[in-house]
């Protein structure tokens, strides 16, 4: 796998279409923290697949148009070098890709809101980098879930932009309980695979699987804390009387396997104290997932990975060490 | 009393029992600002005293609860020592405490929710002091307001957790000025005691003047700006039409108070200026929690001290200096 | 006219009144970026005429009412000199004082809460100025927008305060495509002017007129990118099938003339990538506002300036260098 690799990144070093692939594919592995190209070629295929079986393959395209459109903004924009070739300028564009034709109807206009907001998601990028240098924090999906929330809202106000698949406006309401049924076994098997695919907003099994090996092929690690923060954010929310629809469609659990993933796997060195500390964040992720939930309501607009990145922020801020194993 | 104080100090530094009693009081003294375990003993009471008298114990033992854990937290994140012995760790998490059990009904859950929001308010505590450092300014009651929000939000997205008594979530209209009848002077006294025991979201006279006690003993301006500030909140709430029932219930008073006692009493240096640039400051509290009221009204949370936290912060962020006096 | 402004500059300096109304004018000029007493009094008289002609005398008096008090304020405050002079600690207390009474029936209250309103409004700008120092970018509108919105919400909390004539209150629906007719010449003319004349509140075709002058004795970059703001606004708005009569009403354009204006001509230098860059925001400031109108309709208030100051914001952070002549 080394050697392989070894040779990839020299071709990719002597021919720029190639480094343009590599940066596409780094752009769609860093969605889960991995600048490995590989990573993202196995992620494209999940997605890939995860839209065709379902019939939206509009989704998958989206994702490819926002990706190329933001890395050639960055381009263009002339930003470092570095950041470009470890693909921190695609993830963000990608997630917005894939978003607008899952919440959006098919049009012409929505081929534009793709393009334009893969580009837009770059600026966006560049501007909370630079504030969140000031404490030396990532600024992790961040930019796609503003440019996302602002480019949903915004379809209310144009005749040309439909948001045919949003969630549908409403009034706030405690759910019923009669809706927090026990889960099967069957369902949790099917919720720990859909949290896990739900990251890149599909929930599909077969996805979940290559996403899984994406990760693997990366980090061990970050795979394994997938999978914590996965079956961590079904228990939670099982435990807590989520609706078991929710907690089976991976709807409350995409949070958690990233934010455990982040904060097992990615920004802290392993260790039983740092454990201790992602999980208590992975918990609190499924609840502010909840209370996003509510807080969009009103809006008719998805909470996306607005948990993960408040949780991992206040997660992150504190800068602690925790260089002593616990 | 000084060498009542020294004693105590001396044990504290003896015994680590002692020492984490008096993190303790001096977490609760915090609430007003104390860095004093004699306040914060006469606060436990007053809050002791309020919840009982009203039938509601669970309130008094969830703060004390969520104190315990987050002060416990503070510890095991090995925080800075001079933090932690001032209780700057601990205000956040018995202010939590005490909101969960008052908007929430009791329940095993409730009391998960309580040791987890004592424990996190710690976290985020420390993740907006890094960032507030930067302009020298304190969190306030932020992480409190951060951390309860999101915990009541997120009860109606769970069967498990009752928000009982939260606000009813409603559609935004202007109050009916039939409302707002002149105040009655027994109702001005009610209004002004209340207004200072709603700090720890109490309505009781008894405990306000325990209240007072504890901020006498350790800071007389601190005691009175406090009343200025209940002064000044009720006459501006009346003035400008406010609802004559929440006047009387504090409603209106406690956000005021404390932006009194912060800008009169502890971050800058008394004058006359200063009282100027204080009571404008406790002016426009008053009219951001009517603004706070309103946006909350569609979610059905409560404002707790948004209105203090923003204002004190806009108030704090100009980092003028008051040197001269007026 | 250079030796106009010069002898202008000595009087100023030897009069201590002539000082203070320099101060006024700088101020109203700031509001489309123009440090230039001659700016802010064509400014002036166009909303005189503005508010004049629509019998609404009382917006002109309440935007000089509270920029008065913010002068005077600022002046307490013993702000900088630098910025007091050229206008700074003006223009969000002036654009406060022009919305109040546009949005508020007239009445005692009203002109306390100009007066005041005025006078915070420094404080906001001194916060802000503060954080945003850290990422060398400027605050913007952003004081005047906070500070009305929280003001404006807080009418609803109050009797004695009406805001007759804010927005209604609402559940957010997608707009009728019948709402969205192909413009007339005629309404495309009428909605270039009032895109620039809404900048101020007023929609009306001499004060545009008016104000376009204001911008082109100053800066003719300025006024040129006011009028391509205005004409990319409607076209943008056009093309996404906005509402024909927020078009023509200008109420779709007043952000993107500002978002031009900022990013084309004051805060990078002019070029054929700077032109591109300006025009990606411009159309964006379109899209958010459609995106605030949204996220303002539950809470009945208007979005104001908030799409500007969002979007200019975001292609400010970067602190991208365009040296070189694309």
């Amino acid at each position: 796998m080394n050697s392989l690799m070894t040779r990839w990144e020299n071709a990719s070093a002597g021919s720029s279409a190639l480094r343009f692939l590599d940066r596409l594919l780094r752009g769609i592995g860093q969605v889960m923290f991995q600048d490995n190209p590989l990573s993202g070629l196995l992620f494209f295929v999940a997605i890939g697949w995860g839209s065709w079986a379902h019939d939206a393959a509009q989704v998958a395209i989206g994702g490819l148009a926002a990706l190329v459109a933001g890395t050639l903004t960055a381009q263009w924009l002339k930003v470092d070098e570095a950041g470009l070739n470890a693909g921190l300028y695609g993830f963000n564009a990608y997630l917005t890709g894939l978003a607008l034709p899952t919440f959006m109807d098919p049009s012409l206009l929505l081929w534009f809101y793709v393009v334009f907001g893969g580009a837009v998601s770059v600026v966006i990028m560049l501007a909370m980098v630079n504030v969140f240098r000031t404490w030396g924090v990532a600024v992790l999906t961040a930019p796609f879930v503003l440019m996302t929330w602002l480019l949903l809202l915004a379809t209310n106000a144009f005749s040309g932009l439909h948001g045919g698949t949003l969630p549908p406006v409403g009034v706030i309401e405690a759910i019923d309980p009669a809706l927090a049924n026990p889960l099967a076994p069957g369902d949790f098997l099917q919720g720990l695979l859909t949290s896990i695919s739900q990251v890149f907003l599909k929930g599909d099994g077969v996805a979940a699987l290559l996403l899984l090996a994406g990760l693997a092929v990366s980090s061990r690690p970050a795979a394994a804390f997938a999978l914590l923060g996965a079956v961590v954010g079904l228990i939670t929310a099982h435990a807590l009387g989520a609706e078991s629809q929710l907690i089976s469609a991976g709807l409350l659990g995409f949070n958690p396997v990233l934010t455990a993933i982040a904060l097992g796997a990615v920004f802290y060195r392993p260790g039983l104290r740092v454990l201790a500390y992602a999980l208590l964040a992975t918990v609190l992720s499924v609840i502010v997932q909840g209370a996003m939930i509510t807080l969009m309501t009103p809006f008719g607009i998805p909470a996306l990975t607005g948990a993960f990145v408040l949780v991992t922020w206040l997660f992150l801020l504190p800068g602690l060490k925790f260089e002593t194993r616990g």
